[in-house]
């Protein structure tokens, strides 16, 4: 339909994407969201992902990539090996936590599937939050990917970055607002299991880059975070 | 070592890639070889490649990422319901064959590979006669491709793309030289099984637009290709 807006969402799982996925279907006419697992150390954030697009009754594929896993290593979301460095998001130590080409695929899966689907949007989380640390989330790399995007096929796919200047704070300011239930979502990049005697819980570490983005952006809105953390870290 | 070159070679198994491959092979220090399989229609190729990395002595990384086909639909090449179009490779019908977003998922899963093995050069066969009709072999899409290798890490990945302004039979006779064995490759886009009673055998159809291009390659060389046709086809 001419003049019609449908969109492809990246969703993780995490804060921001179920944030942009709520913004979406409020601006878009057609919304659909796309969740990949690359075998990330956090992968716990997939669930959550299936949760939050079931809560806005949006349609939602969620693809199994897991075998690219082999191809981008030295990072600690995706070798076993490398451990999560603590601290703030913004540390020089949270290079560790930098996927090779990560966004650069998972973007560019987005746009087939964009495609595939005859929508003309793809929606990404980035903000500036990332920008210290993930080159692939600044403003340069994503008008570099908007060129490649306008110049890799015959259809036209726009990729659309709304919070490219806001932080995590700001994000969660709208999502309040658009009622994003963030008891749904998935931050922490390290993932503790509580083992009790009738279960396993895994709960969010409270000392990861991550983590500690996303305490501040709820404490700059004066807001409880409503998931759970390993006692005492927070 | 300072000032070596490593290069990561996409090869697809074709007979462009391999000439690329024995190129890169001759210009540069160390030399890898990636291959992937997308569950294309003509997965023959990958065969070819190990058959190609395995003759030109390098290492070989093959890795199935078939789960994405279902993500790159609307092309003769990854939908089973869609003819490959029979013609000459430049004719408006070719489209057909246009994957979406293809060789951007491709180009980005080799910089993840190329980062994660500490190289710094990917080596992409695309080629003039590609122009046409593939929108992502243009020199517009690898001058935006290579911004995002730019901007996408903090690891500087060269994007060398030599025969950008080659036909098939330039690349032909620079292969010939570099004495790649022709009769190893895979081109053409819809395999024929030919059924004998104690055996079967694939071969090219001879009338598809990447045969058509690679015929007209030798002929332009006055060489006969080595490889089997259907009966008839050329």
């Amino acid at each position: 339909m001419a003049g019609e807006t449908s969109c492809v969402v990246l969703l993780s799982g995490g804060m921001d994407s179920a944030t942009l996925l709520a913004k979406a279907k409020r601006e878009n006419d057609k919304v659909t969201a796309l969740t990949l697992n690359y075998a990330q150390r956090h992968k716990v954030e997939i669930k959550c992902a299936m949760q939050i697009a079931k809560h806005f009754k949006v349609s939602h594929k969620v693809l199994d990539v897991s075998n690219i896993n082999s191809l981008l290593q030295g990072s600690a979301l995706t070798s076993k090996d490398i451990e999560v460095p603590k601290g703030h998001y913004e540390d020089e130590s949270m290079k560790l936590t930098v996927v090779p080409a990560r966004n650069t695929i998972l973007l560019s899966l987005a746009l087939g599937w964009c495609i595939t689907c005859g929508f003309n949007i793809v929606a990404y989380a980035a903000h500036a939050g990332d920008h210290a640390i993930y080159p692939d989330c600044r403003p340069a790399y994503i008008e570099a990917m908007q060129e490649v995007f306008d110049r890799a096929h015959y259809w036209p796919v726009k990729l659309w970055v709304p919070f490219m200047f806001m932080n995590k704070g700001d994000i969660l300011k709208e999502g309040f607002k658009l009622k994003v239930p963030y008891e749904k979502t998935w931050t922490c990049y390290d993932p503790q299991e509580i083992v009790y005697t009738d279960r396993t819980e895994v709960v969010a570490c409270g000392k990861c880059g991550s983590c500690t983005e996303r305490l501040e952006g709820f404490n700059q809105n004066s807001i409880v975070d409503p998931i759970q953390y390993v006692v005492g870290s927070r």
